[in-house]
Protein backbone atom coordinates (compact mmCIF):
# COMPACT_ATOMS: atom_id res chain seq x y z
CA UNK A 1 0.00 0.00 0.00
CA UNK A 2 1.26 3.50 -0.61
CA UNK A 3 1.08 6.79 1.31
CA UNK A 4 1.67 9.91 -0.29
CA UNK A 5 2.15 13.11 1.43
CA UNK A 6 1.58 16.63 -0.41
CA UNK A 7 3.36 19.29 2.26
CA UNK A 8 5.27 22.17 2.69
CA UNK A 9 9.00 22.55 4.71
CA UNK A 10 7.24 25.73 5.77
CA UNK A 11 4.09 24.43 6.80
CA UNK A 12 3.74 23.70 10.55
CA UNK A 13 1.28 21.43 10.50
CA UNK A 14 2.87 19.62 8.03
CA UNK A 15 5.72 18.56 10.53
CA UNK A 16 3.27 17.90 13.19
CA UNK A 17 1.44 15.74 10.80
CA UNK A 18 4.31 14.00 9.52
CA UNK A 19 5.29 13.23 13.26
CA UNK A 20 1.30 11.81 13.91
CA UNK A 21 0.82 10.24 10.98
CA UNK A 22 4.52 8.31 11.58
CA UNK A 23 3.09 7.72 15.27
CA UNK A 24 -0.53 6.71 13.94
CA UNK A 25 1.68 4.02 11.25
CA UNK A 26 3.68 2.47 13.79
CA UNK A 27 0.25 1.23 15.26
CA UNK A 28 -0.76 -0.45 11.74
CA UNK A 29 -0.60 -3.80 11.74
CA UNK A 30 0.93 -4.51 7.87
CA UNK A 31 3.24 -0.91 8.19
CA UNK A 32 6.16 -3.12 6.86
CA UNK A 33 3.46 -3.51 3.51
CA UNK A 34 3.18 0.52 3.69
CA UNK A 35 5.41 2.86 1.26
CA UNK A 36 5.31 6.56 1.90
CA UNK A 37 6.08 8.93 -0.86
CA UNK A 38 6.63 12.68 0.07
CA UNK A 39 5.30 15.30 -2.48
CA UNK A 40 5.71 18.66 -3.04
CA UNK A 41 3.41 21.68 -2.55
CA UNK A 42 4.52 25.32 -1.78
CA UNK A 43 2.42 27.45 0.27
CA UNK A 44 3.54 30.62 -0.91
CA UNK A 45 4.92 30.38 -4.78
CA UNK A 46 4.51 33.78 -6.09
CA UNK A 47 6.42 34.97 -2.95
CA UNK A 48 10.43 35.73 -5.16
CA UNK A 49 12.65 33.70 -4.10
CA UNK A 50 15.30 36.17 -2.56
CA UNK A 51 12.08 37.84 -0.13
CA UNK A 52 13.20 36.11 2.87
CA UNK A 53 12.20 37.22 6.24
CA UNK A 54 10.93 36.43 10.17
CA UNK A 55 7.89 34.69 9.87
CA UNK A 56 6.50 36.70 12.89
CA UNK A 57 6.05 39.91 10.85
CA UNK A 58 4.48 38.14 8.00
CA UNK A 59 1.71 36.13 10.52
CA UNK A 60 0.82 39.38 11.98
CA UNK A 61 0.62 41.36 8.13
CA UNK A 62 -1.51 38.39 6.74
CA UNK A 63 -3.80 37.73 9.49
CA UNK A 64 -4.16 41.36 10.12
CA UNK A 65 -2.81 40.65 14.12
CA UNK A 66 -0.37 42.41 16.12
CA UNK A 67 2.98 40.94 16.61
CA UNK A 68 2.43 39.80 20.14
CA UNK A 69 -0.90 37.92 18.54
CA UNK A 70 1.52 36.38 15.72
CA UNK A 71 4.11 35.51 18.44
CA UNK A 72 1.07 33.82 20.24
CA UNK A 73 -0.23 31.64 17.35
CA UNK A 74 3.35 30.46 17.07
CA UNK A 75 3.68 29.24 21.06
CA UNK A 76 0.28 27.81 20.04
CA UNK A 77 1.69 26.23 17.40
CA UNK A 78 4.72 25.13 19.26
CA UNK A 79 2.95 23.22 21.95
CA UNK A 80 1.41 20.93 19.64
CA UNK A 81 4.74 19.99 18.43
CA UNK A 82 6.66 19.94 22.35
CA UNK A 83 3.52 17.35 22.88
CA UNK A 84 4.71 14.91 19.47
CA UNK A 85 7.78 15.20 21.29
CA UNK A 86 8.76 17.49 18.66
CA UNK A 87 11.53 20.74 18.93
CA UNK A 88 9.98 23.56 18.06
CA UNK A 89 11.32 27.67 18.47
CA UNK A 90 8.69 29.99 18.57
CA UNK A 91 11.16 33.18 18.31
CA UNK A 92 11.04 33.79 14.62
CA UNK A 93 12.35 31.27 11.74
CA UNK A 94 12.40 33.05 8.45
CA UNK A 95 10.07 32.43 5.56
CA UNK A 96 10.37 32.40 2.06
CA UNK A 97 10.00 30.51 -1.42
CA UNK A 98 10.71 26.96 -0.84
CA UNK A 99 10.73 26.07 -4.57
CA UNK A 100 14.23 25.01 -4.23
CA UNK A 101 14.09 22.79 -1.04
CA UNK A 102 11.27 20.96 -3.05
CA UNK A 103 13.98 20.32 -5.71
CA UNK A 104 16.36 19.08 -3.54
CA UNK A 105 13.64 16.63 -1.91
CA UNK A 106 13.43 15.48 -5.54
CA UNK A 107 16.72 14.51 -5.93
CA UNK A 108 16.96 13.10 -2.21
CA UNK A 109 13.86 11.28 -3.58
CA UNK A 110 15.96 9.78 -6.51
CA UNK A 111 19.02 8.56 -4.51
CA UNK A 112 16.85 6.88 -1.93
CA UNK A 113 17.22 9.88 1.01
CA UNK A 114 14.10 12.01 0.40
CA UNK A 115 12.38 10.98 4.56
CA UNK A 116 15.65 11.60 5.79
CA UNK A 117 16.30 15.10 4.22
CA UNK A 118 13.00 15.91 4.76
CA UNK A 119 13.28 15.58 8.63
CA UNK A 120 15.87 17.11 8.84
CA UNK A 121 14.74 20.12 6.49
CA UNK A 122 12.10 20.39 9.02
CA UNK A 123 14.23 20.15 12.28
CA UNK A 124 16.22 23.23 10.65
CA UNK A 125 13.64 25.32 9.71
CA UNK A 126 11.11 24.66 13.03
CA UNK A 127 13.62 23.39 15.94
CA UNK A 128 16.81 25.16 15.26
CA UNK A 129 15.32 27.90 12.81
CA UNK A 130 18.39 27.81 10.76
CA UNK A 131 17.19 29.40 7.35
CA UNK A 132 16.66 26.71 5.08
CA UNK A 133 16.45 29.61 2.45
CA UNK A 134 20.34 29.54 2.37
CA UNK A 135 21.68 27.41 -0.18
CA UNK A 136 24.67 26.80 2.12
CA UNK A 137 22.03 25.45 4.87
CA UNK A 138 20.28 23.31 2.41
CA UNK A 139 23.39 21.89 1.01
CA UNK A 140 24.58 20.79 5.12
CA UNK A 141 21.22 19.24 5.44
CA UNK A 142 21.95 17.70 2.26
CA UNK A 143 25.06 16.26 2.80
CA UNK A 144 23.88 15.28 6.70
CA UNK A 145 21.06 13.19 4.71
CA UNK A 146 23.40 11.29 2.88
CA UNK A 147 23.11 13.23 -0.81
CA UNK A 148 26.60 14.02 -2.51
CA UNK A 149 27.69 17.42 -2.14
CA UNK A 150 28.50 18.34 -5.70
CA UNK A 151 25.29 17.13 -7.02
CA UNK A 152 22.96 18.74 -4.38
CA UNK A 153 25.27 22.41 -5.11
CA UNK A 154 24.84 21.33 -9.04
CA UNK A 155 20.85 20.85 -8.25
CA UNK A 156 20.55 24.20 -6.56
CA UNK A 157 22.33 26.38 -8.89
CA UNK A 158 20.16 25.07 -12.09
CA UNK A 159 17.02 26.28 -11.52
CA UNK A 160 15.41 24.03 -13.62
CA UNK A 161 16.87 21.00 -12.10
CA UNK A 162 13.85 19.14 -10.99
CA UNK A 163 11.59 21.80 -11.71
CA UNK A 164 9.29 19.67 -13.70
CA UNK A 165 8.89 17.23 -10.71
CA UNK A 166 7.96 19.72 -8.62
CA UNK A 167 5.28 21.26 -10.68
CA UNK A 168 3.93 17.51 -11.41
CA UNK A 169 3.49 17.19 -8.20
CA UNK A 170 1.70 20.68 -7.61
CA UNK A 171 -0.32 19.51 -10.48
CA UNK A 172 -1.48 16.36 -9.20
CA UNK A 173 -2.61 17.75 -5.27
CA UNK A 174 -4.78 20.16 -7.80
CA UNK A 175 -6.62 17.10 -9.11
CA UNK A 176 -6.89 15.55 -6.49
CA UNK A 177 -8.52 18.25 -5.01
CA UNK A 178 -6.07 19.29 -2.02
CA UNK A 179 -5.74 23.41 -1.45
CA UNK A 180 -3.99 22.66 2.14
CA UNK A 181 -1.40 20.70 3.43
CA UNK A 182 -0.17 18.78 4.68
CA UNK A 183 -2.67 16.01 2.52
CA UNK A 184 -2.46 12.45 2.82
CA UNK A 185 -3.60 10.17 0.07
CA UNK A 186 -3.49 6.52 0.42
CA UNK A 187 -3.56 3.79 -2.54
CA UNK A 188 -5.10 7.25 -4.69
CA UNK A 189 -8.40 6.24 -3.00
CA UNK A 190 -8.64 7.78 0.20
CA UNK A 191 -7.67 11.49 1.31
CA UNK A 192 -7.02 13.20 4.60
CA UNK A 193 -6.52 16.73 4.86
CA UNK A 194 -4.17 18.24 7.65
CA UNK A 195 -2.60 17.23 11.06
CA UNK A 196 -4.97 14.83 12.07
CA UNK A 197 -4.37 12.75 15.72
CA UNK A 198 -2.13 9.80 15.04
CA UNK A 199 -5.35 7.20 15.90
CA UNK A 200 -7.20 8.92 12.63
CA UNK A 201 -4.20 7.76 10.50
CA UNK A 202 -4.16 4.19 12.07
CA UNK A 203 -8.33 3.80 11.03
CA UNK A 204 -7.65 5.10 7.98
CA UNK A 205 -5.10 2.93 7.16
CA UNK A 206 -6.97 0.11 8.04
CA UNK A 207 -9.77 1.12 6.12
CA UNK A 208 -7.38 1.60 3.27
CA UNK A 209 -6.19 -1.63 3.78
CA UNK A 210 -9.71 -3.36 3.26
CA UNK A 211 -10.03 -1.64 -0.11
CA UNK A 212 -6.26 -2.68 -0.78
CA UNK A 213 -5.68 -4.90 -3.93
CA UNK A 214 -8.67 -4.35 -5.84
CA UNK A 215 -9.50 -6.45 -9.10
CA UNK A 216 -7.85 -5.23 -12.05
CA UNK A 217 -9.18 -4.36 -15.35
CA UNK A 218 -7.53 -6.74 -17.64
CA UNK A 219 -5.86 -5.10 -21.04
CA UNK A 220 -6.07 -7.04 -24.00
CA UNK A 221 -5.20 -10.74 -23.99
CA UNK A 222 -1.74 -12.69 -22.65
CA UNK A 223 1.55 -11.88 -24.80
CA UNK A 224 4.34 -14.38 -24.30
CA UNK A 225 5.22 -14.32 -20.58
CA UNK A 226 6.97 -17.08 -17.87
CA UNK A 227 5.40 -18.89 -14.64
CA UNK A 228 6.08 -21.09 -12.71
CA UNK A 229 5.68 -23.87 -15.41
CA UNK A 230 7.70 -22.38 -17.94
CA UNK A 231 8.17 -19.55 -20.65
CA UNK A 232 5.26 -19.64 -23.24
CA UNK A 233 6.54 -20.26 -26.62
CA UNK A 234 6.37 -17.06 -28.94
CA UNK A 235 3.80 -16.75 -31.75
CA UNK A 236 5.03 -13.68 -33.41
CA UNK B 1 0.69 7.86 -12.46
CA UNK B 2 2.16 4.75 -11.42
CA UNK B 3 3.45 1.72 -13.36
CA UNK B 4 4.77 -1.38 -11.45
CA UNK B 5 6.09 -4.13 -13.04
CA UNK B 6 6.61 -7.54 -11.60
CA UNK B 7 9.70 -9.61 -13.18
CA UNK B 8 12.45 -12.05 -12.80
CA UNK B 9 15.89 -11.85 -14.05
CA UNK B 10 15.90 -15.01 -15.21
CA UNK B 11 12.54 -14.50 -17.27
CA UNK B 12 13.37 -13.42 -21.26
CA UNK B 13 9.65 -12.27 -22.14
CA UNK B 14 10.35 -9.73 -19.19
CA UNK B 15 13.37 -8.74 -20.60
CA UNK B 16 11.74 -8.00 -23.58
CA UNK B 17 8.82 -6.89 -22.55
CA UNK B 18 10.39 -3.88 -20.64
CA UNK B 19 12.30 -2.67 -23.76
CA UNK B 20 8.96 -2.40 -25.63
CA UNK B 21 7.42 -0.95 -22.58
CA UNK B 22 9.81 1.51 -22.41
CA UNK B 23 8.83 2.34 -26.09
CA UNK B 24 5.34 2.35 -25.79
CA UNK B 25 5.93 4.81 -22.73
CA UNK B 26 8.47 6.86 -25.12
CA UNK B 27 5.15 7.46 -27.29
CA UNK B 28 3.26 8.34 -24.34
CA UNK B 29 2.38 12.33 -23.94
CA UNK B 30 2.54 11.89 -20.27
CA UNK B 31 5.70 10.23 -20.14
CA UNK B 32 7.35 12.81 -17.63
CA UNK B 33 4.20 12.24 -15.01
CA UNK B 34 5.13 8.40 -15.43
CA UNK B 35 6.80 6.81 -12.43
CA UNK B 36 8.00 3.24 -13.11
CA UNK B 37 8.58 0.74 -9.82
CA UNK B 38 9.89 -2.94 -10.10
CA UNK B 39 8.73 -5.74 -8.25
CA UNK B 40 9.91 -8.99 -7.73
CA UNK B 41 8.72 -12.37 -8.50
CA UNK B 42 10.60 -15.67 -8.61
CA UNK B 43 10.08 -17.87 -11.61
CA UNK B 44 11.59 -20.78 -9.62
CA UNK B 45 12.17 -19.96 -5.73
CA UNK B 46 12.24 -23.56 -4.43
CA UNK B 47 15.22 -23.81 -6.03
CA UNK B 48 18.06 -24.29 -3.76
CA UNK B 49 20.21 -21.58 -3.74
CA UNK B 50 23.78 -23.06 -4.97
CA UNK B 51 21.76 -25.31 -7.63
CA UNK B 52 22.91 -23.45 -10.67
CA UNK B 53 23.47 -24.85 -14.13
CA UNK B 54 23.07 -23.87 -17.99
CA UNK B 55 19.67 -23.30 -19.35
CA UNK B 56 19.53 -25.08 -22.32
CA UNK B 57 19.59 -28.75 -20.18
CA UNK B 58 16.98 -27.28 -18.10
CA UNK B 59 14.53 -26.25 -20.59
CA UNK B 60 15.08 -29.72 -21.93
CA UNK B 61 14.09 -31.68 -19.11
CA UNK B 62 11.12 -29.02 -18.61
CA UNK B 63 9.35 -28.90 -21.51
CA UNK B 64 10.36 -32.81 -22.35
CA UNK B 65 12.17 -31.94 -25.53
CA UNK B 66 15.33 -32.64 -26.88
CA UNK B 67 18.39 -30.27 -26.14
CA UNK B 68 18.62 -29.79 -29.65
CA UNK B 69 14.95 -28.52 -29.58
CA UNK B 70 15.61 -26.64 -26.60
CA UNK B 71 18.37 -24.71 -28.20
CA UNK B 72 15.61 -23.53 -30.82
CA UNK B 73 13.14 -22.05 -28.32
CA UNK B 74 16.48 -19.98 -27.07
CA UNK B 75 17.06 -18.86 -30.54
CA UNK B 76 13.49 -17.77 -30.95
CA UNK B 77 13.51 -15.79 -27.77
CA UNK B 78 16.92 -14.10 -29.10
CA UNK B 79 15.68 -13.46 -32.17
CA UNK B 80 12.37 -11.54 -30.85
CA UNK B 81 15.03 -9.81 -28.29
CA UNK B 82 17.29 -9.03 -31.59
CA UNK B 83 14.06 -7.69 -32.91
CA UNK B 84 14.20 -4.98 -29.99
CA UNK B 85 17.88 -3.88 -30.70
CA UNK B 86 18.64 -6.04 -27.24
CA UNK B 87 21.64 -7.92 -26.93
CA UNK B 88 20.91 -11.74 -26.03
CA UNK B 89 23.25 -14.59 -26.78
CA UNK B 90 21.30 -18.48 -27.58
CA UNK B 91 23.81 -20.26 -26.20
CA UNK B 92 23.21 -21.04 -22.52
CA UNK B 93 23.23 -19.08 -20.08
CA UNK B 94 22.77 -20.22 -16.54
CA UNK B 95 19.78 -20.53 -14.31
CA UNK B 96 19.52 -20.58 -10.91
CA UNK B 97 17.33 -19.37 -7.75
CA UNK B 98 17.34 -15.10 -8.29
CA UNK B 99 16.06 -14.30 -4.51
CA UNK B 100 19.71 -12.83 -3.84
CA UNK B 101 19.03 -10.60 -7.16
CA UNK B 102 15.67 -9.60 -5.79
CA UNK B 103 17.05 -8.55 -2.68
CA UNK B 104 20.05 -6.55 -4.32
CA UNK B 105 17.12 -4.82 -6.51
CA UNK B 106 15.61 -3.58 -3.01
CA UNK B 107 19.22 -2.03 -2.28
CA UNK B 108 19.06 -0.25 -5.28
CA UNK B 109 15.46 0.78 -5.32
CA UNK B 110 16.42 2.68 -1.55
CA UNK B 111 19.21 4.11 -3.37
CA UNK B 112 17.55 5.74 -6.59
CA UNK B 113 19.15 2.79 -8.67
CA UNK B 114 17.05 0.24 -9.61
CA UNK B 115 16.57 0.82 -13.05
CA UNK B 116 20.35 0.76 -13.99
CA UNK B 117 20.54 -1.98 -12.18
CA UNK B 118 18.24 -4.13 -13.64
CA UNK B 119 19.39 -3.56 -17.15
CA UNK B 120 22.64 -4.22 -16.06
CA UNK B 121 21.14 -7.65 -14.61
CA UNK B 122 20.03 -8.46 -17.62
CA UNK B 123 22.36 -7.98 -20.00
CA UNK B 124 24.96 -9.52 -17.83
CA UNK B 125 21.90 -12.62 -17.78
CA UNK B 126 20.90 -12.15 -21.76
CA UNK B 127 23.70 -10.63 -23.49
CA UNK B 128 26.57 -11.59 -21.69
CA UNK B 129 25.67 -14.66 -20.20
CA UNK B 130 27.77 -13.84 -17.55
CA UNK B 131 26.55 -15.63 -14.17
CA UNK B 132 23.96 -13.70 -11.78
CA UNK B 133 23.93 -16.44 -9.88
CA UNK B 134 27.99 -15.57 -9.22
CA UNK B 135 27.62 -13.33 -6.14
CA UNK B 136 31.60 -11.57 -7.50
CA UNK B 137 28.79 -10.57 -10.71
CA UNK B 138 26.33 -9.31 -9.08
CA UNK B 139 28.79 -6.84 -6.75
CA UNK B 140 30.42 -5.59 -10.05
CA UNK B 141 27.06 -4.79 -11.81
CA UNK B 142 25.57 -3.13 -8.27
CA UNK B 143 28.81 -0.92 -8.31
CA UNK B 144 28.16 -0.27 -12.19
CA UNK B 145 25.01 0.89 -11.53
CA UNK B 146 25.99 3.02 -8.90
CA UNK B 147 25.90 0.99 -5.54
CA UNK B 148 28.41 1.27 -2.62
CA UNK B 149 30.34 -2.10 -3.15
CA UNK B 150 30.78 -2.49 0.60
CA UNK B 151 27.17 -2.22 1.00
CA UNK B 152 25.87 -5.04 -1.99
CA UNK B 153 28.68 -7.04 -0.15
CA UNK B 154 26.94 -6.64 3.30
CA UNK B 155 23.35 -6.93 1.14
CA UNK B 156 24.56 -10.50 -0.36
CA UNK B 157 25.80 -11.82 2.87
CA UNK B 158 22.95 -11.26 5.06
CA UNK B 159 20.05 -13.44 3.21
CA UNK B 160 17.65 -11.92 5.77
CA UNK B 161 18.44 -8.17 4.29
CA UNK B 162 15.13 -7.09 1.67
CA UNK B 163 14.13 -10.42 2.09
CA UNK B 164 10.62 -9.29 3.81
CA UNK B 165 10.52 -6.52 0.67
CA UNK B 166 11.15 -9.50 -2.09
CA UNK B 167 8.03 -11.45 -0.19
CA UNK B 168 5.98 -8.80 0.16
CA UNK B 169 6.52 -7.93 -3.58
CA UNK B 170 5.66 -11.85 -4.55
CA UNK B 171 2.46 -11.26 -2.09
CA UNK B 172 1.05 -8.46 -4.16
CA UNK B 173 1.92 -10.25 -7.00
CA UNK B 174 -0.50 -13.09 -5.82
CA UNK B 175 -3.45 -10.51 -4.51
CA UNK B 176 -3.30 -9.15 -7.87
CA UNK B 177 -3.73 -12.59 -9.13
CA UNK B 178 -0.53 -12.35 -11.63
CA UNK B 179 0.82 -16.35 -12.03
CA UNK B 180 3.39 -14.94 -15.04
CA UNK B 181 5.48 -12.36 -15.44
CA UNK B 182 6.55 -9.53 -17.07
CA UNK B 183 3.04 -8.02 -14.98
CA UNK B 184 2.50 -4.73 -15.58
CA UNK B 185 0.50 -2.54 -13.46
CA UNK B 186 -0.82 1.07 -14.14
CA UNK B 187 -2.15 2.87 -10.97
CA UNK B 188 -3.66 -0.17 -9.53
CA UNK B 189 -6.33 -0.44 -12.04
CA UNK B 190 -5.39 -2.04 -15.09
CA UNK B 191 -3.24 -5.01 -15.74
CA UNK B 192 -1.33 -6.08 -18.42
CA UNK B 193 0.44 -9.81 -18.97
CA UNK B 194 3.31 -10.64 -20.64
CA UNK B 195 5.60 -8.79 -23.17
CA UNK B 196 2.95 -7.14 -25.60
CA UNK B 197 4.20 -5.18 -28.46
CA UNK B 198 5.16 -1.22 -27.66
CA UNK B 199 1.43 0.05 -28.67
CA UNK B 200 -0.19 -2.10 -26.78
CA UNK B 201 1.48 -0.48 -23.71
CA UNK B 202 1.31 3.31 -24.93
CA UNK B 203 -2.87 2.46 -25.47
CA UNK B 204 -2.54 1.11 -22.17
CA UNK B 205 -1.31 4.01 -20.54
CA UNK B 206 -3.64 6.68 -22.05
CA UNK B 207 -6.38 4.57 -21.08
CA UNK B 208 -5.07 4.58 -17.87
CA UNK B 209 -4.34 8.42 -17.62
CA UNK B 210 -8.06 9.11 -18.57
CA UNK B 211 -8.81 7.01 -15.14
CA UNK B 212 -5.92 8.78 -13.53
CA UNK B 213 -6.88 10.93 -10.47
CA UNK B 214 -10.19 9.82 -9.66
CA UNK B 215 -12.43 11.85 -6.88
CA UNK B 216 -10.88 10.63 -3.64
CA UNK B 217 -12.91 9.68 -0.29
CA UNK B 218 -12.77 11.79 2.33
CA UNK B 219 -11.63 10.33 5.61
CA UNK B 220 -12.89 12.41 8.86
CA UNK B 221 -13.35 16.38 8.62
CA UNK B 222 -10.49 18.91 8.37
CA UNK B 223 -7.34 19.10 10.84
CA UNK B 224 -5.11 22.06 10.90
CA UNK B 225 -3.33 22.82 7.98
CA UNK B 226 -1.95 25.41 6.03
CA UNK B 227 -2.78 26.50 2.62
CA UNK B 228 -2.23 29.71 0.82
CA UNK B 229 -4.32 32.22 3.15
CA UNK B 230 -2.40 31.02 5.87
CA UNK B 231 -2.27 28.12 8.47
CA UNK B 232 -5.71 27.39 10.85
CA UNK B 233 -4.92 28.53 14.23
CA UNK B 234 -5.38 25.14 16.11
CA UNK B 235 -8.30 24.24 18.00
CA UNK B 236 -7.39 21.56 20.38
Amino acid sequence: MRVEIWSDIACPWCYIGKARFEKGLADFAHRDDVEVVHRSFELDPNRPKGDVGPVIPMLAEKYGRTLEEARQMEANVASNAHAEGLGYLADGRDHGNTFDIHRLLHLAKERGRQNELLDLAYRANFAEERSVFDAEVLVEIAVAAGLDEAEARTVLADQDAYADAVRADEREAAELGANAVPFFVLDRTYGISGGQPAEVFTRALEQAWQAHTPALKTIEGDAEACGPEGCEVPRR
